[in-house]
């Protein structure tokens, strides 16, 4: 962990550092990755089998075999708690709930007398979402994908996830049933993404695939865009706490400690005006650090990558915020909502003393797929827009072809395109 | 051009022909990308200025006096017609008109007493426009770029174009400066892409790049994704006309050339439920196109992308367009809203016998950037939404987190990420 002083003239050297983590794809994995998709692309189902026998230890004689059934739901909500079940019915409820509220409706201008504009919003008719396996393989990241598309009105879900050794988690299951997820295939990997992207004779070829997976996953995605959307590709984890001086060093502790635990690349920063409530935070973390079940890699995480700065005023520390635009920004300051207006780039703000970072990862109910390494400077969370897309509208009557066609007449040639140019005045009177 | 009927058994194969037009990005072309974003990344200015002299045959002492002047602003305005000034402002204001209609709200909600969730929307700090040089230097490009970015409250826009030779386009310049685009280098290619994205001693980093290009261009987009954000990737232009024997077969075989004139890659595909009359528009374009000024290119594109189709019914027409989701789709029967919201894939939709496509190229409002190449599926028109992102806003009060914390410790605890159940549980009374 570094404390440091934005005041201080060695401290952009020293920030640099921090902030140099995101990994480079290497030349020889894409290259593996384009030979991937190549293969699934000409073999189809043949080369997903293989794949999956290769990098997943998992035998089957055919893709239909690795779809999971209606039995296999049903073991799977058997061997969940009811507990379990209850708090992942929240998150859906309220996720989908908030993800409603972003709804945009189709509109017609009716403003000119001659001429109709307007956006059509239609929702992807086929969408994929990656589901990472093992340890990765959390539930809240398939509500997180799936709930949004389902509300967004896309008629069908297909969820991939790998099953190393053939083990699917139940939870990820039951979130994926209680997410309205239509079908769920055991496969994974750049493979996966491949099948999803162009189709084989089982995998039915998608508009669009989300949701996170490691660097062959993320590489693969990146490949295939244009071919189909993707959601935006998130790198390490990151939190930004800014902070006024007020509120409870063990808290941001805790919220500084949530971040770092994920990931060794993780990145826990505290920007607070007051160097002493720095320093008691500091010492929280160590004293929590110890008690933690993933120490290690919070320990990693929070020694490299994690920051105590302090800050001369709030505004320094606001923009320093807008500077590097974290992907979870909390506003630890006793009038949260004063500053609000001031935050120009950040993937998802936490206000107040009372809304720790974690709340947003499980049923707030904005999703938890936000912008990371920086990008919220021109990345969204995910979220409805990413399950539609939207077709311009334009009615000209004839009346409103003759007042406006020679202005258009006029641009078409001057731009030398003299087919355009008659397109219209063949029709004008 | 083929003339084919869907109800055909050799109709797919056909089809598949017309299809398969887009030009894979060679490896070598990947490569060389790759090495120019990596000097311009480590010798910025220099790099910068050593490609523009190999490419654009331009010399110059520095990268600063490759910036558009105010003098030659001023010129650029001095040879250019009062009357096309006046076109293009109409086409300004109408772009900057419908794009108003875009704009989203950051939103907060109210219906939880102890919790308010929301969205905030702010636009891009600064964005990089790419507009092409030579022949294809078009001022309706600048226009339907730079307007949006303005209208979304995009604080600086940085217009790159590359000028062989020197030589830049006056209607660019005049189309730029009435468009409130901020600075304008004279700068192209990969370098230009490469420059805005990471930034050099001159060149601003931006947040986002958006513009057509050529290959390298738009191969330098694709690479630099993720460390900017960037518009779709088109590929060539593409029109559909849906037919129900209804109107002038003139008129349509003009909208069909005013697509093929843009490039030998160019595809125009008429869908008629009328025989008679699609072989009228199949004779009309064999007319038109000898009247052509750039009938080689028409010719090429006609021939090898063209077609006609007949097919049994407006349903199974429509089913068609929805399958290819065509960039630009004109409804050329008799009640075009009626089958309006059938159409479920399409970037811009022009309805009625008196909308040709060209009217939505320059100034009907809509942007002409529209999806190309069936990505309709999942891509949307250039919009004010390219302009802007958003932040989620979370807030509990302390009644919120005890109202629903137990929940998130739950979920945290079975994800066995217990540094975030403990930033949770740590608050609970």
């Amino acid at each position: 962990m570094k404390f440091l002083d934005i005041r201080d003239n060695s401290f952009e050297d020293a920030f640099a550092a921090i902030l140099a983590r995101s990994e480079e794809t290497g030349r020889d994995v894409e290259q593996i990755v384009v030979d991937i998709i190549a293969e699934v692309r000409s073999r189809g189902d043949a080369a997903v089998l293989d794949y999956t026998r290769r990098f997943d230890r998992l035998e089957a004689d055919s893709v239909h075999s690795l779809e999971v059934t209606e039995v296999e739901f049903n073991e799977a909500f058997a061997r969940v708690a009811d507990e379990d079940i209850a708090a992942l019915k929240l998150a859906v409820e309220r996720v989908a709930r908030f993800h409603q509220k972003q709804k945009q409706e189709t509109w017609l201008s009716t403003d000119e007398p001659d001429i109709m504009l307007g956006q059509m919003v239609t929702p992807l008719q086929r969408v994929g979402i990656y589901v990472p396996g093992g340890k990765a393989s959390y539930p809240s990241s398939v509500i997180m994908n799936a709930v949004p598309a389902k509300v967004a009105g896309v008629g069908e879900v297909i969820m991939v996830a790998p099953t190393p050794g053939g083990e699917i988690n139940p939870h990820v299951l039951v979130a994926a049933r209680l997410s309205g997820v239509d079908r769920v295939f055991r496969i994974g990997g750049a493979q996966a993404v491949a099948a999803l992207a162009y189709g084989t004779a089982t995998i039915p070829k998608v508009a669009k695939i989300t949701g996170p997976g490691n660097i062959y996953v993320a590489t693969a995605k990146k490949l295939v865009f244009g071919q189909v959307g993707i959601d935006m590709i998130a790198g390490p984890s990151e939190i930004l706490v800014i902070n006024d001086g007020s509120g409870n060093p063990a808290h941001i502790a805790a919220d500084l400690l949530s971040q770092a635990e994920h990931d060794e690349l993780a990145s826990s920063i505290l920007i607070t005006t007051d160097r002493a409530f720095g320093e008691r935070v500091a010492e929280e973390v160590e004293l929590q650090l110890g008690q933690l079940s993933r120490e290690s890699i919070a320990r990693k995480s929070w020694e490299t990558y994690g920051a105590v700065i302090v800050s001369g005023s709030l505004p320094e520390a606001i923009d320093f915020s807008n500077r590097i635009a974290p992907e979870h920004l909390e506003l630890a300051v006793t009038d949260p909502f004063a500053i609000l207006p001031q935050i120009r780039n950040a993937g998802a703000i936490f206000l107040g003393h009372f809304t720790p970072e974690a709340a947003g990862d499980y049923l707030a109910g904005p999703n938890h797929t936000l912008p990371t390494g920086g990008t919220a400077r021109f990345f969204s969370p995910l979220s409805l827009d990413d399950f539609v897309k939207k077709s311009s509208i334009v009615y000209f009557s004839e009346g409103g072809l003759n007042r406006l066609g020679r202005s258009i007449v006029h641009i078409a040639q001057l731009e030398g395109l003299e087919a355009h140019a008659k397109s219209v005045s063949k029709r004008l009177k």
